[in-house]
């Protein structure tokens, strides 16, 4: 199988990649070369490199599409996207390349012809929902994206499915929840620091906490979200069906709760490196997103995220700590 | 006030320019310019001319919608597209003129700067919704078109949103329900025999029936639907909130109730000019479509359709016939 991973030099890129090299397969699959995309070369990973092939281009560009599905890749994990916050404040780029690059992939797969249909697994967001919201989102509540990213993610989401209900792609659409430890050094974003309370305290660092620790958001690893990935592309036309685009499963807890089981797996000495500092924007840009989600349809389909947040901190202590607390 | 009009040449836009023509006002603002857009001219309306400026071209081209917006219109009713069949069956038309022009359409809009900040009033469709439906559809019912002409529907509502929320326009996006009973000559609309039965035997002609009478759908009255533009168009930002996409309200009936007041208005004998004769693919195609809609958000905010189909009736024998029955 040949697998094109479109936005691979992110975070899940990496660590999707990472997986699939690990398991040589997908889905009992053999894999047989990998082709990873992105505006920044993708690093080469360790192994597997003879089928690994690298490439720097934006797919919104003409002909990058094409050419990235040239060798028809049969399933492609197209991730590549701006973040919220850039697609906020650069309304031109959000449009260029979460809407526009994901049409021009969608339309080179329905030029390509030739009998040509492929797996596409699509990374949504939750984004693409927006206040007010019920007490818990059930799946058939309806779009409405308060920001430009939410809005280029749905927009994405219904092209996505009527490619696929038009028989040119065989779509699925994963609405990801926050994600949560994420690895690497504090950002900018307003949602940095429901991972940075446990990230920045395992590593003997202070860590911020701008909001009330009453704050109730829904979380999932990033090892969780990679097994979303993986599951969504094992899913058949039947089994979807004519709604495709899926909110993922998480941990829903409160700040509070996230605290305590970081006490509970790394002491209260951990837990006290985080300062109570609250930022009035940041509460407010909180206040506006989406509590709980009740993600059936994704759990009917055999999508599972962790069973609490105590296992999304071991889960970050094993996979990024070396299973190691400073 | 200066009133841009796209797909004026379209049924709804030579009513709704034949109403604004006769009120001389738009919500008792008076109006002192018209431009009425369309792919092929519309006509030119009788009266006001000096007043009417006339286009032939395709706002999805390069330039047009930039000259469109050239002279600022204050409201702009944003009509054009391409119908549902057509956008089905030829699938790069329905993208380019249904989803390009609309955004064209409000990228122009985002350039014209200076402080230019239109409300825009446009045409979506219950057509954003797919099967299966609950027995009334819900405000807050998800985006789920099963069509093409659907998902462009629900893409362009979703931009109008993120454009309205970030100020550079105000928008509002009506939903509407099936316009019956249509004027003119049948039509190969699958959805085409709702208004055959009603217009067909008051003309004094034979009109054949698809489906079973125990089909149920929601209807407004052309004149009706005019309301739901005019009325769109004078509502606030404020009232609106950030949803500004609102399915429309109308009249719920069976087909047996359609011709229970048909034959209430104009006898059984006009009545018995249906012929029963079933189409399968017609019945199957009807079945998949919404029945009934719970318009609680339109309705607040001051929409109104007809109270019976019997009103639909009549509003056609006095706007199309003269109140004449044949």
């Amino acid at each position: 199988m040949h697998i094109l991973i479109t936005g691979a030099a992110g975070m899940i890129g990496r660590k999707l990649t990472e997986r699939l090299i690990v398991d040589r397969a997908l889905n009992s699959q053999p894999i047989d070369k990998l082709t990873l995309l992105d505006i920044v070369a993708p690093a080469r990973p360790a192994g597997f490199s003879d089928h690994v092939k690298i490439r720097a281009a934006d797919l919104a560009a003409a002909g990058v599409a094409e050419k990235a599905i040239s060798e028809r890749p049969e399933t492609i994990f197209h991730l590549a996207g701006v973040v919220s916050g850039e697609a906020e404040t650069d309304f031109d780029k959000g449009y260029r390349v979460n809407l526009d690059g994901t049409r021009a992939l969608l339309e080179a797969i329905r030029a390509a012809g030739g009998g040509y249909k492929p797996k596409v697994v699509f990374t949504s967001s939750i984004a693409v929902f927006g206040a007010p919201f019920p007490e818990a989102i059930p799946d058939d509540f309806h779009l409405t994206p308060l920001t430009s990213y939410g809005t280029q993610k749905a927009m994405c989401e219904l092209l996505l499915a009527d490619y696929n209900r038009r028989g040119i792609l065989d779509g699925v659409g994963i609405r990801l929840p926050t994600v949560c430890v994420r690895p690497g050094k504090p950002n900018k974003a307003a949602s940095g620091f429901f991972s940075g309370i446990i990230r920045e305290p395992l590593a003997g660092l202070e860590a911020v906490l701008p909001v009330a620790d009453s704050v109730r958001h829904t979380h999932a690893s990033p090892r969780a979200a990679i097994g979303f990935l993986i599951h969504a592309a094992g899913l058949t036309r039947e089994q979807l069906g004519p709604r495709i685009n899926l909110s993922m499963p998480g941990v829903c807890c409160t700040v509070a709760e996230q605290i305590e089981a970081l006490a509970r797996i790394a002491g209260p000495k951990v837990a006290a490196r985080i300062r109570r500092q609250p930022d009035e924007l940041v509460a407010r840009i909180v206040s506006g997103w989406s509590e709980r989600f009740d993600a059936q349809r994704a759990a009917a389909l055999g999508f599972t995220a962790e069973a609490s947040f105590d296992d999304i901190i071991r889960a970050h202590i094993e996979d990024e700590l070396g299973g190691k607390i400073a």
